[in-house]
C-alpha cells in the first residue's frame, strides 16, 4: 500500500539528519496522497538510523491508524490539519534545526533581507501568536494545526512555504515530502543569515520588494525562467 | 567484574567525541552498579581513542579503587557526591561543551525558552553560586559536588538532569550512562539556542507555563504518549 | 572546444560545496577565454553531483550560447560585464555564501581588520548601492554587473577581488577560475573574523594601513616574498 | 639531519588542517633542537597537502638554511625571535584559527573567565600593543617576535603559552612542537567560548582567582594531580 510514498517519505525523514537539521528524533516528515487522502509519517521516537520504509505509518486525514505497527509521530494531528486546510500541499516537515528554532523562541517573524530569502519566500516568515492555556491543554497538537492555519489567513502557503510556532519551532512545507525537506533546508540558511544580518545592522528593514519580487517570480512566477525548463 | 557496565560506560565515553561535546580529554563519564555500590568511570587524562573497557576504574562510594591500573578521573570526588545525593540517577557526565560552558562562565540559568528545552528539563537549567576560597583550596571536587547539591535543594534531579557550574562548565545526569550522555546532548543544543534567541530578543521571558507542561509531561508523565511506550 | 576549460571551470564548481561556500545550487562558476573570447559556465539550476564537464555552457560575451544543450546560469549576465569591464581576470565566482552574504544583507562593506584580509584584499571589500527599481525590473542580471563596475570606478579589482551585492550577495574573481574559487572561501573566513570583531569591539577601526600594505605587498606586490617564488 | 625532529614538525603541521585551525597555507608549525640550536620549519606557502617530512627547513637561530631547497616560511623570523627568548620552549604554532584571530583584530586580551581557561593559561591571554610604522617597515617578522617578547615581560611563556599579535593573529607555544599545536587548539576553544560568554554577560569579570590557582597547579603545579602521573 502506497509503496512509492512510504519510500519518499523515508527518504525525506533520513535527509533530516544528513542536512543536520535534526538531533535524535526530534524532527518528523509525512507525504499525502490525495487520491487516496491517506498520509504516510514517521513512527514516533524511532531513531533515524532504524528507520525502514515498513515502518512508516499510513493514515487517514482523521487519524485513524490504516496501516503501520507502530504509533505515528506525534505530532501527526498538525500535519493533518495543515494537510485539510493547505490544498495544494503533498508533504510536511517538522524540526527542531536551531537557527530557525532560535526565531521561533524569540516568537519573531523573518523578514525578507535578500534574495536567498526571496528566492524561496515571498514575503516575512511569519510567527504564530502564542497559543492559549487551553489550545495547549486539550488537542495540543491539532490546535498547533489550527493556529499555523489562523497565521496564514492572508498568506499563500505555496508562496511561504515555512512557519515558526512561538516557543517551539519550524513546520515547512511543499508539493511532496522532498521539496518539503528542501524549504526546511533553506529556512535554516535563511533564519542563520538574518540574525547575522541583525547582529551587523540592528535596524535593517526589509529588502526592497520590487528586488523580492524580481527573485520570487523568477524562480516560481508564470514567466520563470532559472533552472531548466 | 562489572564487565557489562565496564562497556556502557566506555560506549558512553567514546559517545563524548561523537557527539563533539569534548576536546581532547576534557569530558568524563562514569555509571553506578546500586546493588553494589560501585561505580565505573573513565581514567584520568587517556585520550578517548586509546580507551578501553578494561582502562574503566571501578570505586566505591567512598572512592577507594576497587579495581583498575589507572587513576581514576580527577573529577571522582563530585560523581560520587552526586551519587550520594541524586539516589534516582545511574549515569553521570561532566564535559567543557561550549554553548554549555558559556553560560557557566557567564553565570546564568539558562530559562526555559522553548519545548526543546520542555521536552527535557521541567524547568531553568541552574548555575551554582560561586564556590568559596576554602571550597576550591580543600576537597575541591568534593565540594563541587557539594554545591551542585545545594542548588537542587528544591528541584528534583530526575526533572532537571543538567547543571551549570559557576565558571566551570556543565555536569549531566540520567539513569544510566547513555541516558546521561544523551542530556548532555541536549543542554548543549539547548543551550545555543538559548544564547541566539537572547541575541534576537534581549528581554525575552521564560516560555507560558502551560507549554513546559505540556512538552515535559507528554515525554515525561505518568500519562506520556510520545515514542513507542 | 576548450575542454581544459570545461574542465577547470567544473572542478571549480565542484570545489564550491566542498568548501561549503553553497547550499543546494546556490552558486556557479564561470571561466573566460580571453584569446576567443569565449566563457565557459555552469548550467542553470543542475546539482553539483550530476555536473559533468560535458555539462558547462560555451557562451560568448554577448550571451549567445556557443555550445552546450543546457541553458547558462541565469547570473551569466552578471559574469559577462564583469569581464567586459575587469579585463585583468579570467574566472568569476557567484555564491551565497552565509558569512559574507550577511555582510550583504546588512548593506555594508568589510573593512580591513586585520592581516588575514590584508593577504587578499588591499581596502574595504565594497558593498554595491541599492539597485533602482529600474534597474531591477528591466535587465536585472546585466544591471548586477552593471552596479558592480560602478562601485569599482576607484578600485583595482585585481587588489581588491570581491564584492557585495547590496541585499544579495558576493561575487568573486581571479587570474582563473580557480583563483576566484580561492578567492571566495578567502572573503568567507575574512566576514566570518569581522562580524566576530565588531562582536567584542563596535567601534573597531580599520588596520593600521603600513600594516596592510606590508602584507598585501608582501604577497602581490613587484618585491613580494611570500611562497616559494 | 634532524629527522626525527622534521617528522614531528611535519605531523604537527598536518594537525592544523585536520583540527580546523588553518585554510589553505595560514599556519606553520617549528621545533628547535636546544641541542644543536637548529630549527625545523614548515616550507613558505606550500600547501599542507602536498607536505613531506623532507620538504622541512632547517635554519640555525640566526636565520641562515642549514638544509632544505625549499625557502621557510616567511614567519621564520618572528619564531626565531621566540626561541632566543623563550629559553624553555621547543615548539612553535602560528595560525589565524577565527575565533582567536577575531580577539587579535579586536585588539583584546583574553581574559580568565573559566577553568577551561585556568586548566592552561595561568591568566589573561594578552595582545600585543600596535606595532609602529617603522617596525613594521623595516624586518617586520622579526619586529613582531620583538613585540611578543616585550608583552611577556612581565608574563612566564610557559604559564600563558599563547599571545595575540594585534591586527594580525596568534602565536602558541611548548616544549615541542606537539604541545604547541596542542596549546593552539586550546586556544580557540576559550577564544570561542569567551567571546559568546560577553554576549550573555557583556561586563563579566575574571574567574576567582582562587579557582585559577586551583584549575592550572592541579595540572602544572609541582603537586599536579591531573592525568596518570
Amino acid at each position: 500500500m502506497l509503496e512509492q510514498l512510504k519510500q519518499d517519505v523515508l527518504d525525506a525523514n533520513l535527509a533530516l539528519p544528513k542536512y543536520k537539521l535534526v538531533t535524535f528524533t526530534w524532527g518528523n516528515v509525512s507525504g499525502l496522497d490525495r487520491d487516496s487522502g491517506l498520509v504516510v509519517i514517521k513512527p514516533s521516537g524511532v531513531a533515524y538510523d532504524d528507520l525502514t520504509a515498513d515502518d512508516m505509518v499510513v493514515v487517514d486525514l482523521d487519524g485513524n491508524v490504516v496501516e503501520g505497527s507502530l504509533k505515528p509521530s506525534s505530532d501527526t494531528p498538525t500535519h493533518l490539519v495543515l494537510y485539510k486546510h493547505f490544498t495544494t500541499i503533498g508533504g510536511i516537515v517538522h524540526t527542531h534545526s536551531p537557527w530557525a528554532t532560535s526565531w521561533a523562541q524569540a516568537g519573531k517573524a523573518i523578514p525578507p533581507l535578500g534574495t536567498t530569502h526571496g528566492d524561496y519566500f515571498y514575503g516575512e516568515i511569519p510567527c504564530t501568536r502564542r497559543m492559549t492555556d487551553k489550545e495547549i491543554q486539550q488537542h495540543y497538537e491539532g490546535e498547533t494545526g489550527k493556529v499555523i492555519v489562523e497565521t496564514f489567513q492572508d498568506i499563500d502557503p505555496v508562496q511561504v512555504p515555512s512557519v515558526l510556532v512561538h516557543s517551539h519551532a519550524p513546520f515547512n512545507w511543499g508539493k511532496d515530502a522532498k521539496q518539503a525537506v528542501h524549504n526546511a533546508v533553506v529556512l535554516e540558511e535563511v533564519a542563520k543569515m538574518a540574525l547575522q544580518t541583525y547582529q551587523l545592522s540592528p535596524d535593517m528593514a526589509a529588502m526592497d520588494q520590487a528586488l523580492l519580487d524580481k527573485h520570487f517570480l523568477r524562480k516560481h512566477g508564470v514567466n520563470a525562467y532559472y533552472g531548466q525548463k
